[in-house]
């Protein structure tokens, strides 16, 4: 028997990802966002929900790209910090000792420090409540050589990204290797 | 300097969720799914993308409602078998030994044997490219009291769920609490 919890948003795992957009000033910023996730394979695209209010919201408008730069666990109190204060305020990058890397593709900066980097074009834009859920074509990911396996492809266990849990407002890290995806399962039909 | 990694869907981490829904002979199925994520806090929502030749989504179309059931890390091996095999074929709760719950809330089942399940009715469907996206409004989270810690929120660590990484194709456990969102960050302030 299981509890009920009722009608929110207590899900997990979300990701923590840094959506970095360039203000009318052409000043760059950047925000948390967990209300996120990769949704479509051909074109690549990843969707990011943000408030109206929130500053990055006009500069994602006006300018149709934003990146987004995941995070490594010994980065947590940079990210908080992002997903924490506004950069209508202050200039954020300054503020966490971070980076601001002008893309070339997209009209959208990138924290230099953190390890994968997604770069968007918003092909759409839904409206879907109080969040605003824009659709980016990914056009580019970029990753440290540092985090890579010895086949050039990207290792969480280097990556170290960290996940955000709505229900007790807690970030977790990824802890080990458990399977092989389209594998793993096999074992089970084979009993 | 970072290496280009080209215009894909490389990014990290994702989720693995279950969805669960009604065939046309009202039979329970369900499939993995990483490309989804919490898209609206108000009304609560969450995306999930499926591609048309999927068994799952005719279903999902024809009764606009699914469930996601998270899977703990112990239930890896069922979790891929899901992601794996098509319901079109065969029975996969019979097939994993796990039971398929009637929402009462929405038209389709999930997976009493998961510690966290999400009941959502379709909202929103978006035609991105090879991918739908089906936007599902929360009507009901449900979890077992075993992962609820003392005042009654979600414990990750007592759900234990896992990520997907999309490069290596790895599944990944979630470690250890790291920080408490919109607090740890606040210590580089006081810097």
């Amino acid at each position: 028997m299981k509890k009920s919890l009722g009608a929110n948003t207590i899900v997990c795992p979300t990701p923590v990802f840094i959506v970095g957009s360039y203000d009318a000033d052409d000043r760059p910023n950047m925000m948390a966002a967990s209300w996120a996730g990769i949704c479509c394979s051909k074109p690549p695209c990843i969707a990011v929900s943000l408030q109206e209010p929130r500053y990055s919201y006009d500069s994602i408008v006006r300018t149709q790209a934003f990146t987004i730069s995941v995070p490594s666990t010994e980065q947590v109190r940079e990210a908080d910090y992002v997903g924490t204060y506004s950069g209508r305020n202050e200039d954020k990058f300054a503020a966490v000792g971070w980076t601001a890397v002008r893309s070339d593709l997209v009209n959208a900066p990138y924290a230099q420090e953190c390890p994968l980097v997604v770069e968007c074009k918003v092909i759409h834009t839904h409206e879907l409540g109080v969040h605003t859920q824009f659709v980016g074509e990914i056009v580019d990911v970029k990753a440290d050589e540092a985090v890579l396996d010895e086949k050039g492809m990207t290792d969480p266990m280097k990556i170290r990204p960290f996940i955000y849990n709505p229900g007790n407002g807690g970030y977790y890290s990824i802890g080990e290797f458990i399977g092989q995806a389209f594998s793993i399962g096999k074992e089970l039909r084979a009993r």
